[in-house]
């Protein structure tokens, strides 16, 4: 198995993303990493003794994050996540993985490998952390102006992925909504709860944005704009609540000793709140594994996304959607 | 001054929303309060020495939370809300507070009170605890399907209850989006961003879901869908965050010791991040002061309910929502 990283994507790149695939090359000496990027930003830090199973593919220019997504991939056909998608779909890696742009890599997806036939749009999908471990939440921010059908085609990627990756049996499916009851919400959810009903899914019913964190559904289905402003209200509010909460539990003596007796409890809660620990989720419906990861992602969280991307491969991720899709 | 408190609306009611009402008439000995709900719930918490300014009007009827609002406000002719609704509208009260079913109270106010001349969809709004302090959001809840010119209302409604009640000079106005970049959203948004260009509001451009935690708007844009799901998610979140901090802290004996010492520390942040001490918000486009309070709220929110209560009346509120309006 041959897994294309692009070395250049997220805020921490190229160091934390080379680290993190040296890390999976050790882990998995069968599987076969491709770092794409610039030679003159990859290459210096992997002399020494670098794993075999590490290859190097050059690609000399980058996406930045606010450039035009769909023009800047056409633009830039030697950016490293158009090469590294390039790579996927030549044959020459079985998946790509990228902490960059989203919407370039979305682009590049589209462009490179197209979708899966039967899927209208492709969605962006995310592990959320909760109190009940990793839910998925789709579409964070692939499509913003979605139809009840397409809620529908999210509603079966989104459970096979986490039936197969996520390891959750029969998952049950939430449709995000204002109200639990049938019948509630806007013209979309209306009349995507209909669909949902009849659909080949553990369909749960409505959710509402309180039950997210609760972990109730497996997978929550909403269309990219109420999905990315959940998925960036939540990171916004754990920011929040853990400057404070420092501030609050350091500001006197007395207080300081209290918070080193109770440091290690904060940080079991931090890493059960860490998305690192999920890695990355594909871009659910094009025709290609391609793994986003977090903008923010340091080497743990590629090592993750590089497990996930295996575990696409292996479990044959792209044909069950093919086969599970209605005819 | 004269307010009407629904006595039978929220999760604590009779005995939190009398409580508070009473601690409302003592402290400001020039407001009348009229206590509207039934006799046997409400009279037997107000033997003894009831403060002068207090008063009971009666009430037989209760929307229940899961009552289709506007059927039950139809049906239930001398339901609290309905009754509570009615003195505003004769001129027997100036305002009316209630944590009842939000619905309801938007349909009794709708029914009974009317439109401001010029809005076409009231709106719902919220003061959500932020870093920065208490930040208007809206609408939350009232209008699932918003139209950009709706959302310009809710921006100019916002930005004088932003400056008049929360005495935030020259409030910053965000719209909820995507992205910060103009041309950034879906239909709707990328639609109002160029109507709150144009409009007389002191307008910030686009906010993201992580902005709204750091207060970086001092009023929020955003359909009705989306300002639900986002504020329930605030909740879920925060319910998540505290519950499992607490078992983390407190798992050990030396954790717990740790916990003691740190206690007033997570007070203090609880304290930051109360909504009760905002009371409550106005359903924003009505023709008259009607204030929707949490339903969880307990005496303290329903206390400052009516001091926001008296503070629209004070400062002639729909009088100036009518006067700013583009004519």
């Amino acid at each position: 198995m041959r897994i294309a990283v692009d070395a250049m994507g997220g805020d921490y790149a190229p160091e934390e993303i080379i680290k993190g695939t040296l890390m999976a090359a050790e882990k998995n000496p069968n599987v076969d990493l491709i770092l794409v990027g610039p030679k003159e930003r990859v290459l210096p830090s992997l002399t020494g003794t670098r794993p075999k199973n590490i290859s190097f593919v050059e690609a000399t220019e980058v996406i930045e994050m606010d450039e035009h997504p769909a023009n800047a991939v056409r633009k830039k056909k030697d950016a490293t996540i158009v090469v590294a998608t390039r790579l996927v779909k030549q044959g020459e890696a079985d998946a790509v993985v990228s902490a960059g742009s989203t919407g370039a890599q979305m682009a590049a997806a589209l462009l490179g490998l197209g979708r899966i036939k039967g899927i209208e749009r492709p969605a962006i999908a995310t592990v959320l952390p909760t109190v009940e471990g990793g839910k998925l939440i789709l579409d964070v921010g692939a499509n913003l102006d979605a139809t009840p059908e397409q809620l529908c085609q999210y509603a079966l990627m989104g459970s096979i992925y986490a039936a197969r990756i996520l390891k959750i049996p029969n998952p049950r499916v939430g449709l995000l909504n204002v109200g639990s009851e049938e019948g509630k919400g806007n013209e979309l959810t209306q009349k995507a709860y209909l669909l949902l009903k009849e659909a080949p899914i553990n369909f749960l019913g409505n959710v509402e944005g309180r039950d997210v964190p609760y972990g109730r559904a497996d997978v929550v289905v909403c269309d990219g704009f109420v999905g990315n402003v959940l998925l960036k209200t939540a990171e916004g509010l754990a920011g929040v609540f853990v400057q404070v909460i420092k501030e609050k539990i350091t500001s006197t003596t007395v207080r300081k000793l209290g918070a080193m007796a109770v440091k290690p409890g904060l940080k079991e809660f931090a890493q059960m709140m860490d998305y690192a620990e999920y890695g990355g989720a594909p871009l659910l419906g094009v025709n290609g594994i391609s793994i986003i990861c977090h903008g923010s992602s340091k080497a743990k969280a590629i090592l993750n996304a590089i497990r996930v991307a295996q575990e696409c491969v292996q479990t044959h991720f792209i044909e069950q959607i093919r086969e599970e899709l209605p005819k």
